[in-house]
């Protein structure tokens, strides 16, 4: 393995200006490991944004097959990183090597799959309406439209998946798509991690001859305001807090230029588990249900955090069974100190709230975290009370019963916006609950029947998003191809000689790209 | 014609519980018109909220094609609204019949095209991926993603375009087209002119069957804000100002949920002159381009607020020509007395410049716009001086002279982002000029060659927006189909029955729309 420098990485270059060190650390044991990072200072992150603009007016004017040939070395040199960095992982994340194995797949993947995205063409959103010199009362001009990136993007990658959404992932992977240059705010518990992660992705930008500057990332804490705040950033991306991601968009929206933010952020996932699925099938939905509360110590963002059933004999004997079973879960170590803090601040709003019940669950002690379960009344999601509504981050999950059929939907309707919803039901459920799907429509960017939220495929159809505070704007994806969106704006070409219009829009088509011309879907020739 | 009640529009009722009056005004005399609107009361802005989202969950669940017929229904009103409502219209705002004839069929037009863009379902976005259940190490589950409306949508509506860009404009039109019910803020300049409209719409919504609460609208000063803040609003849109937009962008940013705000605010839409052009017709230059500057008293978004050439003799003599022009256009009436006196400021501080320079144009008094023109030192746009870059709204433009093509590029790269650019140039100029293309992109959402960018195409390419002050989202449009997009947002369904999908996404694809199914656009039954 490479040896781990510490240095910033703008334009191309190292730099280490700074004076302030941040460590990294051992996620199992909390001690120090033996890297140390130079904080970037103001200048190096002006240097690292300015590095970026440089980039993005060579970058942008790529063809799309180029910027393919970029990530799909990316996602090669990702999948060459070895033992040796899976363990460096580990032990930064507590995750296990398995998963770690297994993300780093995914995050290949992932790139790959934008890179195809490239070759496909459709991300172009081509349109042309030609001229109709004879259009009575006014001729219309030839028009046509195309997409192109928005400039520089900041990253701030997520702590529960330090490959998938981090350096290398889902936000880097559509924004070099998009044709942006990216600057990475390094992760701050995974910063080993990420500094082999933006090596790989710089020898890769080397191999396929792409502008310096085209990838950037800094170390620090407090470091990432100032990089929001820069004029050269034209968006940003981030997966992790509510709180978090909320100051982001407040810095963003207050920028003499305001930009987009597309934070993901805050979600409870509810699943709402229907009688006759119950009546059929309430052991495995139990383990199951267990299963996706506690999986990597309940560190994903569509985490199951609420569980919502009717009242009946069934539900209770179903809560019951989940009792048992999460009372039987091992505590497991989280990614980090804070996050562990922040699980244990969690359950103690739980507990401490009058109208919530403590079902299972060993107390909250030590270095690793307790799987847990409550039920909490339903008034607190009719009357929308805000403890419930809160992601507890860890492996626990809150039951709530309603009366009936109307109070569930009382009870929905009080949710705030999620990630997911995930409905298990047969069919005689489906029939009776019709009205579950357009009511959850409203709430949040994935539904789900007979399965659970955690496992997010990375593919065209995905929606990981969802309205407010799951993301900070419900029109946009962090995982799957429609991502490349969030970064892409239209630009109008009027009356251009075909010469000097991008390949994209040439009557000959070029690219051989399905286009919308005067209407119509077609991959013709002009 | 029917008489103008005054009150607000809410849920399908219409309420003047306010007290306090507005008036409408003659925009060529400053009389009062004999017709009052009740401003609303803070209880009426948040019924009429309240109303749109309450027809939110019926009115985004019709059928595409249910809500085309909407669309067409108030096209078919709007073309049915005669001389009276015309001469009207023209009382209000002081433009000519023609013109608001004109602008009737533009915006009947643009409610069709809305209307014909749900019947060929693209804005649906579906994509389908097909479960893997044999893929390995995971299945694939069945993904399905189609769009939804985001919500209750409020409208700001433009002066200038009392009809295509107001109440029943191109924000509204494509509003109710993504299933987004929408209130209006009446726009003070035309009360009158929007109290006609909105019964139009009303008319439209009763007579295909619409729930209440489709189409609402208020009338009055500061009731703008309230709306905004409302939690049941999700999106606004908005026409006019830099600091109206912005404050709009403010209020939306730092509400408990953030929404976003699509402002078409403030754009110079800058013209360069090359050389080959003027050596061959810089007569036909002159004429065309000062007959841009004052059409409409300049009252125009998309107007040229800057021409750019190469110093040279043949600019200097373009530059006499114009000036002679210039000075020979009539003074016009502006739209109201507000727009006239930000007119006479904006005019004052470019006389004011030391580096400005006035070359044509009678003293500025009385009540109507005398045409202006003015020439700025080169310096001013490299060193970004903020008063070249503020649109002066009305029937004035600043020349200004680079000294050769690296200067030129300087200068464009000192503009902030605009709504159009425009190259005049010849075949040669564009070889020699190669580069501008890219530069512009950078800085534009629509760029025109030997064209003038007054005249905005409603159609499938048009990009009416642009970079920051042109708009607050590059990413929107608020001319042509595009702007659906602004709208809506993607919902994923998971390994859902068929039966209780959308009809977008179903097997049979019983909508016969184009679906992008397992990376390939389709029209198959799956």
């Amino acid at each position: 393995m490479t040896q781990i420098l510490g240095h910033n990485f703008i334009g191309g270059q190292r730099a280490a200006a700074g004076t302030i060190i941040v460590k990294s650390v051992d996620a199992s044991t909390g001690e120090h490991l033996p890297y140390s990072f130079h904080q970037a200072t103001f200048e190096e992150v002006d240097r690292a944004a300015l590095a970026a603009a440089g980039a993005y007016p060579v970058y942008r004017s790529l063809s799309a097959a180029k910027r393919a040939e970029f990530l799909d070395a990316i996602a090669d040199e990702l999948d060459a990183l070895g033992d040796d960095f899976v363990a460096l992982v580990c032990r930064e994340t507590a995750l296990p090597a398995a998963r770690i194995q297994g993300e780093r797949g995914r995050t290949s993947g992932q790139m790959r799959l934008f890179a195809n995205l490239l070759r496909r063409g459709d991300f172009y959103g081509a349109r042309i309406d030609q001229a109709l010199p004879e259009r009575k009362p006014l001729p219309r001009p030839d028009l046509r439209q195309y997409r192109i990136g928005l400039g520089p993007v900041a990253v701030f990658g997520a702590s529960n998946f330090p490959l998938a959404f981090s350096t290398a992932g889902g936000d880097t992977a559509s924004a070099l798509a998009a044709g942006c240059p990216v600057v990475v705010k390094a992760h701050s518990g995974h910063m080993a991690t990420a500094e082999l992660v933006a090596e790989a992705i710089i020898r890769a930008a080397d191999k396929t001859g792409m502008p310096a500057g085209v990838f950037n990332m800094i170390y620090g804490g407090g470091v990432g305001g100032a990089l929001v705040k820069h004029p050269a950033i034209q968006a940003v991306g981030f997966t992790g807090s509510l709180k978090g991601g909320r100051a982001l968009c407040d810095m963003a929206a207050t920028r003499p230029q305001p930009i987009p933010v597309f934070a993901e952020m805050s979600s409870i996932n509810p699943v709402i588990v229907l009688p006759q699925a119950l009546e059929v099938r309430a052991e495995t939905i139990a383990r199951d249900l267990t299963a996706s509360v506690v999986q990597g110590c309940g560190q994903f963002c569509t985490n199951p955090g609420l569980v919502i059933g009717l009242r009946s004999p069934q539900f209770s004997a179903f809560v019951q069974q989940v009792a048992g079973l999460m009372g039987d879960q091992p505590a497991q170590t989280m990614l980090n100190a804070g996050t562990l803090s922040s699980y244990g601040q969690g359950l103690q709003k739980l507990l401490a709230h009058p109208d919530i019940e403590h079902l299972a669950g060993s107390a909250q002690q030590g270095n690793q975290a307790q799987p847990q379960l409550f039920k909490a009344d339903v008034s607190l999601l009719i009357n929308g009370d805000e403890v419930l509504q809160e992601e507890v981050f860890g492996p626990t999950t809150v039951v709530v019963e309603v009366a009936d059929q109307a109070q569930l939907s009382a009870a929905l309707n009080g949710l705030h916006g999620q990630l997911t919803a995930t409905i298990i039901g047969e069919s005689a459920d489906f029939v009776q609950f019709g009205e579950l799907t357009a009511l959850l429509e409203q709430k949040v960017g994935r539904i789900l029947l007979n399965g659970f939220p955690t496992g997010v495929e990375v593919c065209d159809s995905m929606v990981h998003g969802g309205p407010y505070p799951a993301t900070s704007d419900a029109r946009g994806t962090s995982v799957g191809t429609l991502a490349i969106d969030r970064f892409l704006r239209p630009v109008c070409f009027q009356n251009y000689p075909d010469s000097l219009l991008p390949d994209a829009l040439k009557n000959a088509n070029p690219l051989r790209i399905q286009r919308l011309v005067d209407g119509q879907p077609s991959r013709e020739v002009l």
